[in-house]
């Protein structure tokens, strides 16, 4: 396995690729690799001959008083476990590489990066576009796998690929969850055990509104009802927000009568860790 | 000579010529081409072996109020002038595929952008860069050529190039100009008699702040005092902004020790057409 640092050397090394024919498949990542990222590199090896695994804490996606600097960066760890699961490169870049003081471009999906986490984090997914279609400029993948569990990310940068006219082929992989149902994050690595103890809860209320929707329950507001009684009942965390969308516009619907996101956004009381969750029906992403 | 109106279309012919190791020279212009547009198909054609003009007036570009129902759009002669001057393909789009009903994504190059020209056409360049990205991605040009003439323009997206890690070779031609000096213009047509008489002192103006340079003058104040005493005398149009800065920031400079750009902005009085020019003098972009 390669371990790139430099985004000229990972670009020539995609171009020497490319010409021999190898199409490559990205996952990009912050690193601190789980089940759920390595579920995402099978995929791409799966789709493509050489597999990419970026890792990068981007410092772009980050509001003020979040996590970056806290944010987990076992780079060892992180390489030895992609090496075992049959990584091809890691591209690992440092920041002053990616951004350096001239710095100024900004790619910006409108509408969509303001809905759900667009509200509290009003610069997040810029940055996260912004990134990844530098990693996809500098990677030149064939396709590239992100996780369901961060859904809008995945339609916001499936619409950026369409708008913008990019050819990458945009794979959406199921979420991974811990055997209670936590989705996996590294970010719960910051939960208390009590904490630990109760989050699956919120995996458990989408469940309930998936089921009462399977027996035939669309209409939003009694299942939202549902929801949030369970969730209000929580002792060590609380609701940013509940919702359910549309997956093209990511617009609150009142009846669910086509393909819609059901999505919360949760933060923990004591260890003021903010998880993300959401399960899909009637159709997928 | 090819006319290609779908996106899709233009990037299967693109990805068969990259196949076939043929390179790839893309003109981007807003059409009624000029022997300013020639001059900058002649560059494509010597730097690649395919030369694509592409032909597209952008709305996203263009400010409320300003000229974007009333902008020539001469497409038969402009055909027939590319045909003539050897253009291998015209990729000439609808606006409704360049920005279909659902599309919302924008890229910012974020201080300069709102420098000179940015300043009274605050979307202008967000719209430059975005439309431009966008062409980047549908024809996958290895080298693109744009005017001097449109300094601005051209350094920002210089910038977006480095900065979003793309692999388009940037190249910027010399302005060319009528007998009178006057810098050819799609916006000249625009003129009355009476304008267009006087319009050639946009560039005496800018002349004279060059030879007054290579004399020796460096003192910023003063160059500019000199050239705004000429262009003070004008009676059919107005300085909207004339100034010397740097190359990289696009900052005012006090003093021309660097690569410095003098620039400005002029508006009619009776057609209210909206001229720019420059000059680059102590080195170029």
């Amino acid at each position: 396995m390669k371990v790139v640092s430099q985004p000229d050397e990972m670009k020539n090394l995609s171009r020497t690729l490319q010409r021999s024919g190898a199409s490559i498949g990205l996952v990009p990542t912050m690193g601190a690799l789980h089940d759920g990222h390595l579920s995402l590199l099978k995929r791409a090896q799966k789709l493509c001959d050489t597999s990419v695994i970026s890792i990068f804490v981007n410092p772009a996606q980050f509001g003020p008083g979040e996590d970056l600097a806290q944010y987990p960066r076992p780079f060892e760890k992180d390489c030895e476990l992609a090496e075992k699961n049959g990584c091809d490169i890691v591209f690992a870049p440092q920041p002053a590489d990616m951004y350096p003081s001239s710095y100024q471009t900004l790619v910006e999906v409108e509408a969509l990066g303001g809905k759900l986490c667009g509200r509290s984090r009003p610069t997040h997914f810029r940055g996260v576009a912004t990134v990844v279609l530098k990693l996809f400029n500098i990677v030149m993948p064939q396709a590239a796998v992100f996780g369901q569990k961060d859904a809008q990310q995945a339609i916001i940068l499936k619409r950026m690929v369409r708008d913008l006219n990019l050819s990458v082929r945009m794979e959406i992989a199921p979420t991974v969850r811990e055997s209670d149902g936590l989705a996996m994050s590294s970010r719960n690595a910051y939960l208390t055990e009590r904490e630990r103890f109760e989050v699956p809860h919120i995996y458990q209320g989408l469940q309930y509104a998936g089921e009462l929707y399977d027996k035939g329950e669309h209409n939003v507001a009694r299942l939202r009802t549902a929801v949030m009684d369970l969730y209000n009942a929580a002792q060590t965390f609380t609701v940013e927000y509940f919702e359910m969308v549309d997956t093209e516009r990511l617009e609150p619907v009142e009846a669910i009568d086509a393909t819609t996101l059901i999505a919360g956004a949760f933060c923990t009381e004591s260890s003021h860790t903010r998880l993300i969750d959401n399960i899909i029906v009637g159709g997928a992403i």
